[in-house]
């Protein structure tokens, strides 16, 4: 798809989002089926596409143009094509999040304020090398009626042009739902076009590192949700439980270090009087542990994990504040107070006592799915799923009510909640 | 306030913003007694700096630099004084839009995610010559717990000075009330700094003509709350009530015709009985009607009004979401199908059924103040009141949990929903 197509992709796009936003639920439903479906009955197609990625992808290791867990992501096995039908079955049993009556206010007798969930518009998704993106955002997109363009990675092109057919297969068998609601472009001239098309475009979601999020940030006007760095921290309060302390360090750091919620920087008060017994655990567990401030400014996602000694619970909320990314922070300890203090002061999506990092995760939040997390603040924080995707509108209701009757005091406003 | 200062100023800003949000709701209910107080006892002083800007804008007006509505605006007098003095009274007594549980979840025994309402940070406001803006900003902000930075248009430099006076000492003279909550800066390179500094402020509010919101909007990485044009539209379908239709579009064009929310574009239905006749009684009333398509993209914010004859509702609603500008819309019909197939598909921020666009308004809404009206199609849409200042963050409590657990299948997520 070259760039000369992209603003009538885009336009299409929009089109199609102001069918969708009318769209009746049984049909997103029924798309939602129909997607799950289809993808079952021609996975072999899609696994076949993913040997030619994963056959060009392995001389890109080879060379070290990728990493390993790069290489890893790109891998579509029976037991990821479950995870993706099962992801699409989860969203088609989550309420439609349209549509719904968010407040309702009798302004004066007969005149009634309604405020209205909706869809956004037209999504934006740049992602890197995880076809399975493509089925998760897809299914999102429908069941919030919104339209979307997605831009994957160049090392799934082949296993994402194949997923995108069937989708648009299942779709096109869906009676009555709206053409070009789900459009898949490939190449990077798409990207800054994307980035370009603020009147078709409302919502740009980048899933992938750093780089790209940065890049994607610093070149549009259209809104942007997402997370740049996850620079997590755990501070180990002066009445830190030590076992406690020790399991949910391992875990932070150990479980998957290179998610974004994986623990980079250890805050430790001067007085926990286990303090040497914490970090002679955690590098026994593997953990190499950083004692330099130009550390407190890495995401390693690694097994690395910078440390640093402070002097009360102030100094902690302050140090964060100053040099977290506003991804996820947890305090250990047993006391509430100071729990408490952390969790109101620290600025961050998510404040955590006595629990890993590693929680912040739409799946875990009971959500169903996420479109990403989002470091944001304003629209959506933390793990977005539907709700993210919606926006809202007002409705009023009257019969012939006009403002100058207000403006001249021949009738007064009576507010009234009824919703 | 010279270029060298702003970063700082807006640093200060930020470290004010970690305090304000944690603080009491007595405090900040305090702080916005002592200004209403304090204006009342310092408005001579306020009425005199007031007569300085008018004086200076006599020769503006004179000169046809500025129109008379913005010399209008400009003037103070004991009753807007009085309306600003009840305006922070309402804000005080509004409910604390901050610690607000949104949402409580058990994600597995003594595993517990909060969704609470928390403030978005730092707020940079531009306006142009409207005094009043600043003191309902700075109720609105404190109340909201954000700081907030507050550059104003120059023909009122000297009265938002005195009043910002005022506020300043209101504040110092509140116990526990952080410093540097509230700024104000003067000049046009103070907006330009204000601009880059995402690193520091989190939101942009422009209040004014089309041409700075849209200068802001394309100058800044940072997220923009606000309205260029208001191009709203009423349909008057086949089925209207001819009272009724003319009633709303004479209150919706000739109340307060350079308002953001009068209507600047009639649709007709062409099988419409009295097109004729409203056609008459709106000239009648004063409007001149403009039937040509070269009107259809302007806010003429006087008594002009473009008119276009269509075929059928989906025809009204398609040039809606062509031409308007996402602000409010409203259909004359007493066909309720038409009325709800229009309200449903036209994607503006306000869609109103019998009513006057005039009343897309905070107030009118019931929402004590608004910071703006926002055609935003993400975070906060439509006359935005406390609500629109906030943003959440979620808490997890636990007693040692670890992800790990969940992940080897140990054990399940339970979730529950609590509130």
């Amino acid at each position: 798809m070259g760039v000369d197509n992209f603003k009538e992709i885009a336009k299409l796009a929009k089109q199609s989002s102001k069918k969708l936003a009318t769209l009746a639920n049984d049909i997103k439903n029924k798309a939602l089926l129909n997607i799950a479906e289809e993808l079952e009955n021609n996975k072999q197609a899609i696994f076949e596409a993913n040997k030619k990625d994963l056959g060009s992808a392995q001389s890109l290791l080879e060379s070290g143009e990728i990493s390993k867990s790069v290489y890893n992501r790109l891998k579509l096995d029976e037991n990821k094509m479950r995870d993706m039908i099962q992801g699409i079955i989860d969203i088609y049993e989550l309420e439609n999040p349209i549509g719904k009556i968010l407040m309702q206010r009798s302004l004066d007798t007969g005149l009634i304020l309604t405020k209205i969930s909706c869809p956004i518009g037209v999504l934006g998704i740049i992602f890197e090398a995880r076809p399975d993106v493509i089925t998760q955002i897809s299914a999102l997109a429908i069941k919030s009626s919104n339209a979307v363009i997605l831009k994957g990675g160049k090392e799934s092109a082949q296993t994402n042009k194949t997923i995108m057919d069937v989708i648009q297969k299942a779709l096109d068998k869906t009676e009555g739902f709206p053409k070009n609601a789900i459009t898949q472009v490939f190449t990077r001239e798409d990207v800054s076009q994307m980035l370009e098309q603020d009147k078709f475009i409302d919502l740009i979601i980048p899933r992938g590192g750093n780089n790209l999020v940065k890049f994607v940030k610093e070149n549009t006007k259209i809104p942007v949700l997402g997370h740049a760095d996850g620079i997590c921290h755990i501070f180990v309060d002066e009445f830190a439980d030590y076992e406690k302390a020790k399991r949910i360090v391992v875990d932070a750091k150990t479980q998957y270090p290179s998610a974004c919620n994986s623990v980079e920087t250890l805050l430790v008060h001067r007085k926990f009087s286990y303090k040497d017994e914490l970090y002679k655990s955690l590098e026994e567990s593997g953990i190499e542990l950083i004692f330099s401030p130009e550390s407190w400014h890495i995401e390693y996602s690694d097994t690395k994990l910078a440390v640093k000694e402070v002097e009360s619970v102030e100094d902690a909320i302050e140090h964060i504040n100053e040099f977290s990314s506003g991804h996820t922070e947890s305090i250990i300890t047993e006391d509430r107070e100071n729990a408490q203090k952390f969790m109101a002061a620290v600025d961050s999506a998510g404040v955590y006592h006595n629990v890993s990092t590693r929680f912040a995760d739409g799946f875990r939040y009971g959500f169903g799915a996420e479109v990403g997390i989002s470091t944001n603040k304003t629209h959506a924080r933390g793990p977005v799923g539907l709700d993210g995707l919606t926006i809202y509108k007002y409705t009023l209701q009257g019969n012939g009510d006009i403002v100058k009757d207000y403006a001249e005091g021949n009738k007064q406003f009576k507010h009234k909640d009824l919703v």
